[in-house]
């Protein structure tokens, strides 16, 4: 059995983080499956999905990691192809990536206690960002 | 229903990337599936998967991180085990990651406008590269 | 058909390195699965999952670099919200990511000869650490 769930989120660019855990239990729930896989996919390419202790230190030292590695000022091929500022945002999603694949059983995430489902936005504008979630189970 | 679709790329190493999509959206539509999840898998611990706006700019900008990161001249504990050369090539892969689930509806992928499939070569040397598509759905 | 295999093993923090190769492919075995997709998922917010060539040459590499991207004794805005000194474990686990999905068909796992599917201890303490292998196929 395959449900289809979408959902927007208004994020605030550069690294605005949401603990988007409740939405993909959600989507688990509304299938009535008992086991299975949730996909999270984040459409767009300058945006990203992981698992996190979701709290503000932790959040924080994720985006300085990824600010040392891709700084939003240095220079990117990407800006000289459309004018864009956000070649820093590009490098840091490939990296990231934009799916993640997490196991159900009896209804429920198998999560650990403390890590949360975070999709993390990379632009550096505010977006209404679109993510799905497949769940295909049983 | 599970289909799986093998292919096979000659890359020309060092970073060489395919966008992979229209591979990835044509065995979604050979499985006549409506709904489901097609996994994207390389082949061997020295490619990656991973989506990026396919253009030369953000991919070159993509592999310069990653040099940064990882150069390919710098010395690595795997070069003293073989003697080979590509101890950089590893180490990218293995952060990158070989595995892409990309959620479908009503046959189509559900990417964005702008969020291509990449298979990125991180050998040094020229491959022929093997990936499946696996598509799980309904 | 949905099978769900949960294991445990004995960590000794810092990098240390298991290959679960064949605890995967046993789950497909025992699923009785000919063809399908098996989700590997640490659970917790202080390990990955990913796939490398498993020798110590190339999995030391691998910790070196991530050493370089966040180094444990470094300053982290984690540290002052529990006294953790874990912070460091969280920004490499969120970067290599949890979850992993490697097709199968025929029974067999779709995995190059020297890849290798690795769980990786980043806590800088020993744990006992979940895995959940979730084989979705028919």
């Amino acid at each position: 059995m395959v449900a289809t769930t979408e959902r927007e989120v208004e994020t605030q660019g550069q690294g605005d983080a949401r603990d988007i855990t409740d939405d993909v239990a959600g989507a688990v729930r509304a299938s009535g499956c008992g086991a299975g896989v949730a996909t999270v996919f984040v459409v767009g390419s300058t945006a990203g999905v992981t698992t996190i202790e979701f709290e503000p230190g932790a959040v924080g030292d994720f985006n300085a990691l990824l600010e040392g590695l891709a700084p939003r000022g240095a220079a990117y091929g990407h800006h000289l192809r459309w004018g864009d500022d956000n070649g820093s945002s590009h490098v840091r999603a490939a990296l990231v990536g934009p799916s993640l694949s997490v196991p159900f059983r009896s209804g429920r995430l198998l999560l650990g206690t403390w890590q949360q489902i975070a999709l993390i936005e990379f632009d550096t504008q505010p977006r209404a960002r679109r993510f799905v979630v497949q769940v295909v189970g049983e």
